[in-house]
């Protein structure tokens, strides 16, 4: 069988792969979880208030995570979280996402079993990126940042439990 | 036992309960899963070849809601979803958010046992809702938006599969 004739089992049904080339992605998904959807908050207490008095969800973890200029609570749900996050110095990006933007969603994490293949598949496609290397993120996982202007105008960070 | 000696066993470990009150929230989770998240994009196609491509993503479901005047195409990941949305015309309120914002994640969807229950949650809460009454959704789904004036700036979409 020439490798030309397989396909990618991951390839959608439809015909129109004018578009598509070789080696039309990873051949499984590397996405095992959303991890977290991280939303911005002015007040971290007021928020954490709100998802329990309004939803009965409570936080399984809180850290601050100097190197990033940020305070996060998590919620869990299921095997996913709701971060909420906030400044904790003027100069932290969140602290700038507040004040463009206000309270909202600020990004999306998806959980990989490596975060530095998922970050070379990213850069393979010639997606930019924020951090060029897995780093340390908050309760002991290994992450990166996605650019924005990468994948669908939105923040994506890769998480490595 | 007095009912006022029962401790809400979903309240947070720290002892400032001065702004909490009595009826401290529901008595038990009501958020079971994150359903999905919203990514508004000008192209369905060109995004759906993005998450194929970066992460083996692949569509499980794909489907027109006029109602709401989009189009979705759902990615599976693990028990979520990425909902992909873009609009069908010009009047579509995903239209008038691209235009406002580009592209970008649009809301987050919690999945709950119970759309009418969760959604009496949020408006005993005060806050202000979308949908008034739970309404029929994408592939069969019960579903109702709250304001996102109402909960850290986020539209959040309650999902009764």
């Amino acid at each position: 069988m020439s490798p030309l004739a397989v396909r990618n089992p991951y390839d959608n049904a439809d015909d129109d792969d004018s578009h598509h080339g070789e080696g039309g992605g990873p051949d499984r998904p590397l996405l095992t979880e959303i991890d977290h959807i991280a939303i911005a908050v002015h007040d971290l207490g007021d928020a954490i208030d709100t998802y329990r008095e309004t939803f009965g969800a409570v936080v399984e973890h809180r850290e601050v995570v100097e190197s990033d200029g940020v305070e996060e609570a998590l919620l869990r749900v299921a095997e996913s979280y709701v971060q909420l996050l906030t400044p904790t110095r003027d100069d932290s990006p969140v602290a700038k996402y507040l004040e463009r933007k206000g309270e909202g969603i600020h990004h999306v994490a998806y959980r990989v079993d490596d975060c530095a293949e998922a970050l070379a598949a990213v850069k393979a496609q010639g997606h930019p990126v924020i951090d060029d290397a897995p780093r340390p993120g908050s309760r002991g996982t290994t992450v990166a940042f996605v650019h924005p202007r990468a994948i669908c105008g939105t923040l994506i960070e890769l998480v490595q439990e």
